[in-house]
């Protein structure tokens, strides 16, 4: 028996047992004759002190360092009053070693344990067996244990199953990149890993599993821009015989209960705000928008319908808009802050930004654009505006999506400038009426904007042939402090309505059958009214965790590389397994 | 709302209520005036009535057809007593249909859902959609879900916390064949797919994470004889401060509970009975014996050491032995069937199979060699086996691993002709003190038994440089009525032992480095004391579900050519990929 108590267990209660601890050395004090060592594990710290009287063991602690793994068997005591810590949840007591052994000595760290490092970040991923050990990084584990086990007994007890689906699948052109698998039997082909399960899950609904779930592991070969990794994982879910509430229900449930059970100090706004795709873009210019701040986009193309001013003219004629925020106390920006902020909006795709500030004296308002505009247009925008003494006015006047990328981006900065956002809110909502398709100028083509198998909304079926633009989609997203927390759908069903929607895509029926053959011959056998959803758990866990990043809740992330560099994969094979897999390196 | 019930749930206690209902046509019986359909879902069949007074709701039950999808508002009565059916749950109801409306229709299908077909796998895996249907599949299933819960629910209860560990990881030379990923972004590198999470859930606990599990997904590229598939799923685990002895105890305490909850009605011997590897082989011929029968192998050897018989003599001179079986009450087997006898053994790699029959009668022993032996030595060998009069004795004499595989086969063989094993009974027990190391002819160097980080036996080590196939390992296996349900070890954690390990296995500094540098680097940070198990959750479901192959407990498997009929993967993919990827086909 290695250990009578784990070094988070020992309490008042114990005082005068002889236990035996092992664990590692977290901080040593050396006071010659005393040396006070933290022995810690997973489950904490408890101080133990070695007197030179107990020679043998004393001899142990002096030799002991950073991080070496020692058992030691002691007795527990009382420790004096004023060395009691309140912090440490064996704060009341110590061990007094009677016997000590090293079990493992340590090189000294490249990174320090007991303390949070600024060390640059691949130092963290070389070592991550090092980095693993830090309270913070257990922390969010522990914690993305307990969510994703939260998930699966709330699933387990509303019906659902979790059903495995093979990781090697065939490739299919949809989407973004596959990962490839050479096959060693079948020279020149290959397997592909899942973007998602996501027909697999229909086909389980085919099946008639009716509530299927899985903490699915996915894979996209993209570019790692933003915070992506090569893999990820998703509550892959589908039920039969729903319509998009049910889902929505079930999920805004499981979420509540879930934060109330992980979580409890985060705040949960109930029940999660809906917003239509349409609205969000134009009251926030994002369809993930963080609603736990206001400062919305204000749209004043009204107002300007006869404005002398060339760019808002040009813009509104066309068929663009003039939209602009309100930032409160930002009056005193200076003119080099404003140009900073130009050039941040443009990078946003805004050729400009116009600006204008209404003084905390209540001056009059200076702008940039102020002498162009005509009779009352400036205290008309100042008025609709609801602009305030000290409040800085930025406005775009473009195509929409570009106004709503640009004041997009300045919503956000201003976010984290102003502090707008409570961190202890967890602000999830819904964003509906997504639209069907949407225009592919390069190809010329109508895209889905969802996936092929996406469901048109009953009461838009009539524009299918008309004004396909239009028509929207039975999908929604599930939005959580300004992220896509996850995304889902109804799906068709019936053949009939598939066929439209290829036909719209120009998916030719040869194609389809290659593509999507066995799900278009599966749906001839009796399928059911379906739909699913699949949150993303690394985000979630990310933003439960407070973290900025996936890769500080995942135990062994890769680099934006895709590298991971404690083990250093990928690395290159022999020739002989590429022999085997019947390919060769160009 | 898609339904108010589902089709399992309606009883005595709903009679006189408005319910609607979902589900598939399971059966139909068409009697003109009244037209009964049996409505089924995944928790169970309802009867549903259609009069051809409620003409709308009747003409839908006349159009449909097995498989479809129908949606039914009816008003639930009794049954007439002479149509109760006790064996289904709603049997004492039926609901009269009001209205009625067909969702989707349904081809008439390639396999018969409303029983089990004797049609090739090959069938039920192309339309695996609707093999899945049948009763059987979403019971494997279910069974399946529950068992996977409840171990993940003991682990969490026992302080386990499930980490996720990378899909894409480093090739290592170790063990069977990899699956590869080219990497798009590193040319002529690539990712493997992991064996085992091996390497990763040791440095966890280098980690300090104390307890770790995962429902792992595995992967390896093997030619699949017998029952394997390309990717599989074991209950990866490991945990810190442990000895051989914490970890089969925990896991005999995870399986006895399991069984308790899953399967109720199976008997399980307790506590599970333990072998020595050498024990294993010496009683049964397997290091996984299925010990829910006797039939033990009987060793001859010493009876025979004056043996004129040169067959016998032989083989004991080249240290081989003379082992036999006896079988009961097959002394009248036929000369044409002890043949097919012998051809079964040389499979199994024996040289010949000698045979006795005591006659029922009470006469003269008959056999292939008892003219070829000395005095008395036919009755020494009939005592020793124990024979009874009309028993079939069954001898091999040749090299001791020749003997135990000849004989296995043939004691496994007789086990089902004699059905000697309970179904109902799972017999879990335990094989331990595995050799270290094993003598590689080919190769004329050591290989490891079980991999190259397990620990030898403390009481071994000085063996290590002596006879080390003389070194007992810290490994031991589960074994499950004659299945390996799941490997395990103590693995090394001291640097200077895995060092004298690499130099037995003639692993090079340079090759350590180059293959395991960053175990080697982690190991002298301080790595604990540690050990695990991986228990194969597929073979482990197969043997409680009563199946004989892994595949009618996995949702979507492949063919033993790693084939996907129902999406026909792998597949060729396209010249734009492969340039991508930096490879070419040969």
């Amino acid at each position: 028996m290695f250990r009578s108590h784990t070094c988070g267990e020992l309490r008042t209660e114990h005082i005068g047992h002889e236990v035996t601890l092992a664990g590692w050395v977290h901080r040593r004090r050396d006071h010659g004759e005393l040396i006070f060592l933290d022995l810690r594990d997973r489950y904490g710290i408890t101080q133990v002190v070695f007197d030179s009287i107990t020679a043998m063991a004393h001899k142990v602690a002096e030799e002991s360092r950073s991080e070496y793994v020692l058992q030691i068997r002691g007795r527990v005591r009382a420790r004096p009053a004023e060395a009691v810590n309140p912090h440490l949840g064996t704060g009341t007591i110590e061990v007094e070693a009677l016997e000590a052994e090293v079990l493992n000595p340590s090189r000294t760290t490249p990174i320090y344990i007991a303390q949070e490092g600024g060390e640059d970040e691949m130092i963290r991923l070389k070592y991550r067996y090092l980095d693993l050990r830090r309270e913070r990084m257990q922390r969010n584990l522990i914690l993305r244990h307990r969510v994703i086990k939260f998930m699966r007994d709330f699933l387990d007890q509303e019906g659902f199953l979790e059903i495995e689906t093979p990781i090697l699948i065939k490739s299919t052109p949809e989407g973004a990149r596959d990962y490839l698998v050479p096959s060693r039997v079948h020279p020149g082909k290959f397997y592909a890993l899942p973007q998602s399960p996501q027909q697999l899950k229909q086909l389980l609904m085919v099946a008639g599993y009716d509530r299927y779930f899985q903490v699915a592991r996915c894979f996209r070969d993209e570019d790692l821009r933003a915070d992506r990794q090569p893999e990820f994982t998703q509550l892959d879910m589908e039920m039969s015989f729903v319509d998009q509430e049910d889902v929505i229900q079930l999920i805004e449930r499981l979420f509540i209960e879930l934060c109330r059970a992980v979580v409890p100090h985060k705040h949960v706004p109930t029940p999660f705000p809906r917003l239509t795709y349409a609205e969000a873009l134009a009251r926030y210019g994002s369809d993930k928008p963080d609603l736990r701040y206001g400062l919305e986009l204000i749209n004043l193309s009204d107002l300007l319908t006869a404005t002398p001013f060339q760019v808002f003219q040009q813009a509104l004629a066309n068929s663009g808009e003039v939209k602009g925020l309100c930032i409160p106390g930002c009056g005193s920006y200076s003119r080099k802050q404003i140009d900073e902020l130009t050039e941040f909006a443009k990078i946003g795709g805004a050729r400009g930004l116009a600006w204008a500030i209404v003084p905390a004296d209540g001056g009059e308002v200076r702008s940039s654009f102020g002498k162009n505009l005509g009779e009352g247009e400036m205290s008309a925008i100042v008025e609709r505006m609801a602009a305030k003494p000290g409040d800085l006015l930025l406005i775009v006047a473009d195509q929409p999506s570009v106004v709503a990328a640009a004041l997009d981006r300045l919503r956000r900065e201003f976010a984290q400038r102003l502090k707008l956002a409570d961190p202890n809110t967890l602000n999830f909502s819904w964003v509906l009426d997504f639209p069907l398709v949407e225009w592919n100028e390069d190809e010329a083509r109508w895209d889905a904007v969802h996936h092929p198998f996406t469901a048109p909304q009953d009461a838009d079926m009539h524009l299918m042939a008309t004004d396909p633009g239009k028509v929207r989609a039975k999908a929604y997203d599930l939005v959580l402090n300004g992220y896509e927390a996850g995304g889902g759908s109804i799906r068709i069903h019936r053949r009939d309505v598939q066929q439209q929607l290829f036909d719209l895509l120009g998916i030719t029926p040869e194609l389809a059958q290659a593509q999507f053959g066995h799900m278009l011959e599966a749906f001839e056998y009796g399928a059911p009214p379906h739909g699913g959803i699949a949150p993303g758990i690394d985000r979630i866990v990310m933003i439960l965790a407070d973290e900025s990043t996936i890769r500080e809740v995942m135990a062994f992330p890769k680099t934006q590389q895709a590298v991971d560099l404690m083990t250093a994969a990928p690395s290159p094979v022999d020739e002989r397994q590429l022999k085997e897999l019947h390919i060769n390196l160009r």
